[in-house]
């Protein structure tokens, strides 16, 4: 049903849940756990796609053939640097500032370093500086040197080798990559939202990233894959799990990576992630603790509540099994995502009206004023 | 209508035009010119209230009582000091940055700077400071020595006397409090919202701030009233609106400072404004001029068009007159539309639900991957 059909003022439900707000070409996530980008599902493109590849597809609407890949594979790798004006920026912050609010200041900045470029190339370098700022901010705040991206090296690679300092194994390599995918995009997501808004008063590229930035901190966003793996190192043990969720369930408590808007039967990025997960410990040697645990919270929380798993479950064992420190994990999901928010810029200002919803009233009325010294 | 009464996803709306996406006790405009903040008509508060007086108001709910009042004043001028990381910060920017980018990353930068407060504490903190880093980020680019906010001054002659270096005229500083006051809360406009959509998220109150500034800068925003001042400037002489605006409407070139996807007969702020110009360029024996000239395009776009003048149109030749560079009419729109987004962030915290719409996919459907050689 279309709303301006109706003749009334339209009150949308809470949280604008269940409304479609726009058209868009981009992605789809559905109710039944399927989630397709630019018409590739999520499980064809884990199994078979680059991140260039996908980064690419979820910008430009295509697979890129050979010559295109390569270019966009260029471009991409010659726009990492970051200025070092901006390094200062970062250096100027308490050294106790989470990884996100940095990232966030530094990429503010870029707006104003990086303006005399032309639109498509200032999209191209915020996308590509982003993953640097996120490893070099966190180098810089616990007193390690800057490390310079390597353009022998995959995106993945690259963000990876930025916070060890070492180039990574393939394997390794090879799952972060997963993950970087799965985080790209998801349709009208909070963050994702909040740069159409802003896209949408026809404000620059760089002020629609700050904002998604800001929208990605929050707790019931993209702040959860640090809140899920604050939880699996308290419970630790798998056979604690199902005595924590009746705890938490007792005593009214939100259990962090668990739960989505869209999907109520599985998230399809968590259970691929739980397999990548498993696969990556049995590479590595390691104790697969760690998965039983994910497990077991999971079986639980399903069977108690019907509540699935989401991503930000699954990827933050992966990250944590490939000794990432737990606060970049939300910067690692903005590193990715910011390729995501560039496609919706884009789609926004292409057929633009700007988003300007109303409120429906329910305070006072007919106040008159009445000088202090009478109140 | 309840949407939620329908079972078939809902559509809404371009630009959510018409939709109702929350309740709201903050302000309400109406299609008929009204406006109210917390009860009060916009003209009541105009022709008495202060600006502290109109915060306490929107942020709190009522007016203040003296003891409020006198709290308030100090709680505000207390914080407004920055500290100077912050300004190192802005040193780290180029010269040639836009006040309202580097506005937006100062603002960021706060988020790190001062987390240690209460979020009581951190609001008001975030309120005071902005007018100083308006003042202050503009006078670190023109190579100008900082002004600290004296506290003694009002808010509003604080904001004249940190930008101009100079006490202001009380007139002059009355008019500049009229306009504050118009610009400081507009319901659900694209940075309210933009902050609301941030705060879902139950991210922090700098980074929805910081969001908001980012919608703030866009041209069919806050941009809006830097971009009629220079209209205004180019049109320069009354006698030539009436060929200005025949021109602009034949070559489809929108005017800026007109329109309103509220109001559709007539903006208040825009017209208690023009009062205020008027009687400015009066009491200050200026040539009337500048007034003759926003009267003649408004009188021809309301004549060919039936658009009205809104508020940026009007506030705009005030800030003029009131020797304020055009650069800082975005920011000054910001020092004020804080209280706003505060009061925002704390109605959408305190009744929480995640803002996470849907969208309409359009594009293709069950592709495969096929390897790069094969494209």
């Amino acid at each position: 049903m279309l709303m301006a059909e109706l003749s009334e003022q339209i009150r949308a439900p809470k949280g604008l849940s269940g409304v479609s707000v726009t058209e868009t070409k981009i992605a789809k996530s559905e109710v039944d756990g399927s989630l397709i980008y630019r018409g590739y599902t999520i499980e064809d493109l884990a199994e078979n796609a680059s991140f260039e590849e996908t980064a690419y597809l979820v910008l430009y609407g295509e697979l890129p053939n050979r010559t295109q890949l390569t270019r966009f594979n260029s471009e991409l790798r010659s726009r990492m640097k970051v200025d070092s004006s901006v390094y200062e920026i970062i250096r100027d912050l308490p050294k106790d500032a989470h990884p996100i609010d940095v990232l966030r200041t530094a990429a503010s900045s870029l707006g104003s370093t990086d303006v005399k470029r032309a639109p498509h190339e200032q999209e191209l370098s915020v996308a590509a500086k982003m993953a640097t700022l996120v490893a070099n901010s966190y180098r810089i705040e616990t007193g390690k040197n800057l490390i310079e991206p390597d353009s022998r090296l995959t995106f993945a690679e690259n963000l990876l080798y930025m916070i060890s300092g070492k180039k990574p194994e393939e394997s390794d390599a090879w799952t972060f990559e997963r993950e970087l995918i799965f985080y790209m995009e998801h349709d009208l997501n909070a963050s994702s939202f909040t740069v159409r808004v802003v896209a949408s008063t026809l404000a620059d590229i760089y002020s629609a990233v700050t904002a998604g930035l800001a929208a990605l901190k929050g707790p019931l966003h993209g702040g959860a894959n640090e809140g899920a793996m604050q939880m699996l190192l308290e419970v630790k043990n798998p056979d604690a799990a199902a005595g924590y969720v009746a705890d938490a369930l007792a005593g009214g408590k939100k259990i962090v990576g668990f739960g989505h808007r869209i999907y109520k039967q599985f998230d399809p990025r968590a259970r691929l992630s739980k397999q990548y997960l498993k696969q990556l410990l049995a590479e590595k040697k390691m104790d697969d603790r760690l998965f039983r645990l994910c497990d077991a919270l999971e079986r639980e929380m399903w069977e108690r509540k019907k509540i699935p798993a989401n991503l930000d479950f699954y990827a933050a064992p992966v990250f944590f099994t490939l000794e990432i420190p737990i606060p970049l994990y939300t910067p690692i999901f903005a590193a990715s995502r910011v390729f995501g928010w560039i496609a919706h810029y884009n789609e926004q200002v292409l057929d633009n009206k700007l988003i300007r919803p109303e409120a429906t009233y329910v305070g006072p009325k007919d106040l008159k004023y009445r000088p202090v010294a009478e109140r």
